[in-house]
């Protein structure tokens, strides 16, 4: 017997694992975006990693992984749980969103590839308009238009704007299902893509200004670190300004990296840093190279760490 | 077929799991530290993960793991090859050292408690002596006396002063064979203990006075960081001085906590750090630490890694 389960549990874990983040528009009602959760959760299959729930951006994350099969059943689970749990008419946040559930990424992580992955948001994207009646659109790596392959070209301004404007501009539309969107929960976009860290640095300030200083001085698009973008923010919840990075290339820019530029760039204008934030997961291998980095040590690979050699 | 093997190795890998991490008396001449490293690794079931050869202390460690009795077996040849290829009666190093192969601790990685450990390294010492005729001490848990329990306190200054003091000393006597030492092997220390961490860090400096200040400034010994031992040496080598510590509570100082202790007191010097330097491995947890640290990630642990999530 034993030796069954050991073949079963090994055989499972040698399946493709896809991973996914989608993104709720609910981060001030804990019980709702646990009660989300629970449904993604509840899936045969799914492993529910991590719950991200943000007050200030009314937002919540939830990080997840499965078979590909799976995560699609959960991911519609969840934007079902989300369509009957949030009212986009009456929702407030900074952070600009679209629908009650605003984004789902799919990201390959184990044994499958991005054109798998793909084809995987693309039968989503169809099924949330056919069986919940939530107009989609794709993109990513799995955009049907070029001008879609990037989350803020869609999203613009949000929900508001996205409503209005799909009246009067056929090029506005989503790609399943619309013109108009639902009247509660919206549109969602669904896509795929690479692995990336979302890691935040509070800093002991409340300057807005300075902070969008800061992360103007340290994204790509600036000719700061290559692969990230960042975006300073006030925090009405902890009085404070948060510079909050994506890290799109891990395979270039560590945590740590990120960390000493901002803290160097606060500090240039006298501002200390209060702590850092992760949502969601990241790489071992960006955890090696921070503490690569932090400690002078070149040769440190996962070689050289005791556990993962048993 | 491919059933069977999944099985098989699943199998393997739940059994217990003893690292080895003997120090050899010779760092000038890679080839016979590589000879020695081959013997070893040469037994069936055992991994060398490391070997580190260290030409101003000329010595080195090697890094293995393997099943109890697979250990005991490659620590015996790695003995065994060390008394062919090392002569103490012409060895030269900073670093004191009683033997060919000077000491061989037993630390319980996986599956094993450190009873099985202390009764592995008294087998190990004794058959030592009855096979090779080097005689030998136990110390750390598996010690048979307690004044033997530090191995500075058997080591003493090492093989020139042991061999003259067991001929007007009783008390000086191994625990197995002799009294009298090896003439060309001398004795060996072997024991049993936890997990330690060998991380030094290199100064832009060739003051050993002042390394010797900050190494004594940083250890628990006077009132530094709890389970720190740290020396101030010169390395010839690379004309600067090093802080070789040892972090024997991996759970309470992460390396780089050290790290940062080093920075502290060698930037009140007027001095910069060089480098960071690992010899074997570490465990997980310390990298995870370090990261934790660095960036003010106070929830950061092995559950936020996506890859140890598979």
């Amino acid at each position: 017997m034993v030796r069954f389960d050991v073949m079963t549990i090994d055989l499972q874990s040698r399946g493709p694992i896809v991973e996914c983040v989608p993104n709720f528009s609910e981060g001030k009602r804990p019980e709702i975006v646990r009660s989300i959760a629970n449904e993604i959760g509840s899936v045969p299959g799914i492993r529910v990693l991590d719950l991200h729930i943000d007050v200030d951006h009314n937002r919540s994350v939830v990080t997840f992984i499965g078979k590909p099969e799976a995560v699609l059943e959960a991911a519609l689970a969840g934007v079902r749980a989300a369509s009957r749990l949030i009212d986009m008419s009456h929702h407030k946040g900074a952070h600009p969103r679209i629908g009650a559930t605003d984004v789902v990424p799919l990201i390959p992580v184990s044994k499958i590839e991005m054109d798998e992955c793909i084809t995987l948001a693309r039968k989503l994207a169809e099924r949330i308009w056919n069986e919940l009646e939530i107009p989609t659109y794709l993109y990513g790596y799995a955009a049907l238009r070029d001008d879609r392959k990037r989350l803020e070209r869609i999203r613009l301004e949000g929900f508001e704007q996205i409503r209005d404007l799909v009246a009067i501009d056929s090029d506005s539309h989503p790609d399943f299902g619309g013109p108009q969107l639902h009247p509660k929960a919206g549109a969602t976009i669904v896509g795929a893509r690479d692995p990336l860290i979302a890691f935040n640095i509070d800093l002991k300030s409340s300057d807005l200004k300075m902070a969008r200083e800061i992360a103007s001085a340290i994204r790509e698009r600036n000719s700061g670190l290559k692969g990230l973008k960042a975006l300073g923010i006030y925090l009405e919840s902890r009085s404070c300004v948060q510079i909050s990075t994506n890290i799109t290339r891990t395979d270039l820019v560590s945590p740590y990296r990120v960390f000493e530029k901002v803290k160097e760039e606060a500090s240039k204008r006298g501002i200390d840093i209060l702590r850092g934030e992760l949502v969601g997961l990241m790489p071992l291998e960006s955890i090696i190279s921070s503490a690569r980095e932090a400690i002078h040590l070149d040769s440190l690979d996962a070689k050289r760490i005791i556990d993962l050699n048993l």
